[in-house]
């Protein structure tokens, strides 16, 4: 006879008089304990009974072979203890069997967790999170940490978050960019994971204002090098997933076919081309839009491509120019159909080029003094990319809202929980 | 004959005149390209004269044998590329021959971390990244990622950085403290390494304002539970660090010693008294302070140690009051000689006590209302702790300032690079 002890939530509950049913939910799984009036204790039938979905309860009890059980076993309980007791009605049905809409999920969302789909998202993303590191350390990748509080705006772009620090105004950063690029020069290869922050209003299904970026950045790389990175991450992301998530994936309702590498390489020019085709109007140096691409119809768009080669206009002070073509760099965006799941490409290097570019593109060399001087002490040839953790399970989990696959979302008009 | 091709920085340089040596670093190490005038190519002789420490170079050529050379053979160069140019005098010996100052180094950390013993703490500290996610999925965590953006100040007593949040005021996280506990609730054992914020003007060797925070929360845990966590985590730690990182380990001079478990639990009442028996003014219910612990001599404390059962008032809220001793918690710092390095316990699960708690410590119950109803709705008995990361790497490698540890430190006046 073997006695265990499991501590648990009450999952659900089957009350047939002489007999009472109790799944018990923990961290493992669920195990069914079985009172029954016949053999079993009164005073623990008396509890049984009072017992509500997600109370929280410990078990002593015995297990045994019971076919019909959910996983073959079940527990005759010797002890029960009340740990805690929840008040009904909940806020949210836990069990998911009525389910409800996103923005109660999410004022809910430990409750919503209990869901067993929606818990199966968030240990499929902790696996992403681990394959990545995996993967990239096996690279030569090293992980660094770089600062989330920063002076200066890195990319002269977007809108910053400003923190009042002390006795100036500092910003949240938007990404590791120039502590990336500078690390290339002790470490050759690092990458980080790391929260970062935009400040602009959105609200849109793919935007948050806080948002978890994978970056890399590599001396001695191409672009087309760190490409080939990107998507070969992608395809060992996939591939343990279906070897060690099978479970998740299969409560989820996936069959994640693993994508063919190389992803196709596509010119910003080529889709400008087809979009004046079918009638869009867009002007050569745009950026391109999702709507646009959406209405692309295309095999070569259909699952993970780069888009390559984009005008200098549309990207960043510090992308590399193309050799053989003016106004036009060595950049791309990774795609998954019409969604933007990273960018990267190669960076400038030397120094006379990036303060002649930041000249052209109006920006405060004084600003970057701090950065700029590293340019001129073996800033290697290197490239790199970022992309969004968040984007990223978007495109393998099949979600159309980012929302769903952030625990504690942050937008717009969410600030709470 | 061997050719292989290699692309790094100019480590250091010895020109002979009739031979030339470079020992070129990149990630891998530090190999040595020879030419010599007897059978060199003339040209490559010319640009090797002309290299300087730190200029980026890619050198095609053959491997050979070569005893005298650092680990035993050495590049005869076919080609030599010139990729970027160092100017000299660089601001900062990257070879560490002449030292600089800690702020000149922080000021020019790329620089800085070319140095061999510097680079090693951060190897260290990716790794120790590393041990500790396995160690705490092996041991049934799952990884979350909580806001660093939140509405409320999770502690009630340290200072927030306020940021402004379109129409609203929000803060900074100094903790998943909040989130984590109500992620028992779905996932029983959580945690997460990630950054976080506080906002006062601290001066000191051992604070800085953005630091790593390693994080756990465990449902129907208790503190010594929690407590065994930690302890065996470091264990972990040390034993696979001197298996994987002997280079490092002997670059910094260091050869750890596994620390004995279990650690230490020394009474708050204990040193107290202890404190007072050598003359310290202290009274019962105030914090301990570093200079304090710095003038106990004990072996108790030489080590890692946890000062358990502090009184309530020197803790947070949600802290979980003793059953058996009024005013007492069941809490614990984790402590190395007289450094903090982490602090956890038990936690309050019930929502009355919780109520009770917050009004007796003139808490606004409507601030945390979001919170809240979470333990109406099965919220477990759980415990758990922070431990610095920054601060644990102090404490692994010996350093007295905090800042050795980051890469780019935040404090009270420094915000860049």
């Amino acid at each position: 006879m073997e006695i265990v002890r499991v501590a648990g939530w009450v999952f659900e509950k089957r009350d047939l008089g002489g007999i009472i049913f109790i799944l018990l939910r923990d961290s493992t799984g669920i195990i069914q304990v079985t009172w029954s009036r016949k053999r079993g204790d009164k005073e623990i039938g008396r509890k049984m009974k009072k017992l509500k979905i997600n109370d929280v309860i410990e078990v002593r009890g015995e297990v045994k072979k019971e076919e019909q059980a959910p996983n073959g076993v079940e527990i005759i309980p010797h002890t029960l203890r009340v740990l805690n007791e929840a008040e009904h009605p909940l806020p949210l049905d836990p069990t998911g069997k009525i389910d409800a809409g996103l923005e109660t999920r999410l004022n809910l969302r430990p409750l919503d967790l209990i869901n067993p789909k929606r818990n199966a998202i968030f240990r499929i993303k902790s696996e992403v999170l681990r394959l990545t590191r995996e993967f990239l350390r096996d690279r030569g990748f090293l992980e660094v940490i770089t600062p989330k509080i920063i002076a200066t705006a890195t990319e002269g772009g977007a809108e910053l978050f400003p923190v009042p620090y002390f006795e100036v105004t500092a910003f949240l950063a938007q990404s590791p960019q120039l502590y990336k690029e500078e690390l290339t020069i002790p470490f050759e290869r690092v990458f980080e994971i790391g929260t970062y922050f935009r400040a602009e209003p959105f609200n849109t299904n793919r935007h948050l204002n806080e948002f978890v970026s994978i970056d890399i950045e590599a001396a001695f790389h191409t672009y087309e090098d760190v490409m080939k990175v990107a998507e070969e991450l992608i395809v060992h992301v996939y591939k343990r997933l279906n070897e060690g998530m099978e479970e998740e994936l299969k409560l989820l309702n996936l069959d994640l076919r693993i994508p063919q590498t190389p992803f196709p390489r596509v010119k910003y020019d080529e889709i400008m081309e087809k979009l004046r085709g079918i009638g869009v109007k867009i002007e050569s140096g745009e950026d391109i839009k999702m709507e646009h691409l959406e209405s692309l119809k295309d095999e070569r768009t259909e699952g993970y491509y780069f888009i390559i080669d984009w005008p200098s206009k549309v990207k960043t002070f510090y992308t590399k120019d193309k050799e053989d073509r003016e106004g036009y760099t060595n950049s791309f965006d990774l795609m998954y159909r019409e969604l933007e799941i990273g960018s990267g490409g190669e960076r400038i290097h030397k120094y006379n080029d990036l303060i002649k570019k930041m000249r052209k593109m109006g920006l405060s060399i004084d600003n970057f003094r701090h950065h700029l001087v590293f340019y001129k002490c073996g800033m290697p040839p290197h490239a790199g990319w970022g992309i969004g953790l968040d984007r990223l399970m978007m495109s393998i989990l099949g979600f159309k809202n980012i929302r769903e696959t952030v625990l504690y979302p942050r937008d717009r008009f969410r600030l709470v929980p």
